[in-house]
């Protein structure tokens, strides 16, 4: 029998790679997505694996975990917003807290144990303990309030994996690294920060491997306890992260310091993470930023 | 110029009371109120107040709050469930979390700076830090958290009082003390539980003089800051409470021990609050137990 994995959030980057790996080792995969969700840029996933469609409400969820009894649930949907309007707190609060209790509801009815989720290291911004950065991270926090309670009280095994900044060949989002390699690959001038900013980087492959080793930790656990682990990769300021791109590359990027300022809030230091990474950590083989930018360079 | 406040929550027990003490203490007070609720208890309120109704967006209470500009805003307002079943939980993180974030999204669209929030010892089971009893505490604490980010990012001034047990003669809630005393005074017999577990009770006029300094200390702040306070009143067993009860009435009881059994996770001793109070909590006077319980025969 294969291992049955239910994942909420394919659609976005790590939860859309994280699904093609499991189905590539042969787990059988569910996804939950919204009604009316466009699933063209996942059609290889949805093809080989159930599709469920979530209505808003925690009855559909229940159901559909009822079908699939999943042992593991990989919770990676969010709605991401670096900043906020008012306008979208409602949407926030929507998808970062009610979906996740609804869905930690649901397991609970349908007994199902293990769940891993995706944190932020935007939850401590400059600070060891909570403090965040912007509303998504305050949204996380909120989730993690809630999950704390769901393990405590119905004896669930969790994983919360909080995550720096990631990368890779299938991301769309408009990062640093991404515009960083494409000006160099362009020949095209950046403007950015001072870039005194110091960033922990980590290639999708191992965030994917991290999240697989979660599921099975939070399968094989012995007793029901809310785990919280880093998970940290390299650790460079944005001038750093551009000489090792430019190294990478063998060529030199045309990039403007200073030509943006500082985002307000913008996050200069990071929190340590020592004793605080998963207890399998030594096991997943870094890809070093150097292959994984060569990677990124001839895709 | 009268301080103005608005009042979140006018429904309920505390909210309802804290309205009637602005009032009298010629404060001018808005309140707030969903569309549909039924003002009916509330007539003296709402007959002294401006009323708003909130339509469940973000942008009717930033209308409210544009218009009411109070100097400080006392979030009452909360779904209160002991346990919950599925069908409850969007219900309480739409009362408890997204309310409270979109009522921080309209002050600060608003300028408003100041708010007192109502927070509840069951977010502390067992335990000095957080650990929530039911998924309500875990509601509370979720809202804590998003708190904290909006008084860090935007400078806002915040006091969150936890409440252990409040009793008075409006509480329509059908509490321990209710029924003790209910069963003195028309000399029926009540069946409880072993009664081992200890309660803190604080007089309704008591918890309404905290909330009235919390507003005027979240004023008066120099920095903006998020204070959180245990407001504590008087410690007993549930026996000694049923003594004490009997006492103040002159009058045995009738109270039958262990017809029932502990509710699942019964709070069976508190968290210690020494060091948490509200730095005013020496000049509140607080209303004995014996005083509280003759007014309460009495009325």
């Amino acid at each position: 029998m294969n291992r049955v994995a239910l994942i909420t959030g394919v659609t976005g980057f790590i939860g859309g790679e994280l699904a093609r790996r499991l189905i590539k080792d042969n787990w059988s995969v569910a996804i939950v997505v919204r009604e009316g969700s466009d699933l063209s840029s996942i059609a290889d996933i949805s093809a080989a694996s159930t599709t469920y469609r979530y209505d808003g409400t925690t009855e559909s969820l229940t159901s559909i975990l009822d079908e699939a009894k999943p042992d593991v649930v990989f919770h990676l949907a969010s709605l991401f917003l670096a900043d906020h309007v008012p306008s979208q707190v409602t949407d926030l609060i929507g998808s970062n807290v009610l979906f996740g209790a609804q869905l930690l509801e649901a397991m609970v009815a349908c007994g199902v144990r293990n769940i891993v989720s995706a944190g932020t290291s935007w939850q401590n911004f400059h600070s060891d303990s909570y403090r965040a950065v912007n509303l998504y991270a305050a949204t996380k926090q909120a989730f993690e309030d809630i999950l704390g309670f769901y393990v405590d009280r119905y004896a669930l095994s969790s994983v919360v994996l909080k995550l720096f900044d990631t990368y890779g060949a299938a991301d769309k989002r408009r990062k640093l690294i991404t515009l960083i390699v494409d000006a160099v690959k362009n020949a095209q001038e950046l403007g950015v920060s001072p870039g005194e900013q110091v960033i922990d980087i980590s290639h999708i492959d191992d965030v994917v491997e991290h999240f697989l080793r979660a599921g099975e930790f939070s399968i094989a656990r012995e007793l029901p306890k809310s785990h919280v682990f880093f998970v940290s990769g390299e650790r460079f300021t944005v001038k750093e992260l551009v000489k090792a791109i430019e190294s990478a590359a063998d060529t030199k990027a045309s990039i403007v310091y200073g030509a943006r300022p500082y985002r307000e809030r913008e996050v200069m230091y990071l929190p340590a993470v020592d004793g605080k990474t998963p207890p399998w950590d030594s096991l997943v083989s870094k890809i070093s930023l150097r292959q994984g930018v060569q990677a990124l360079l001839n895709s």
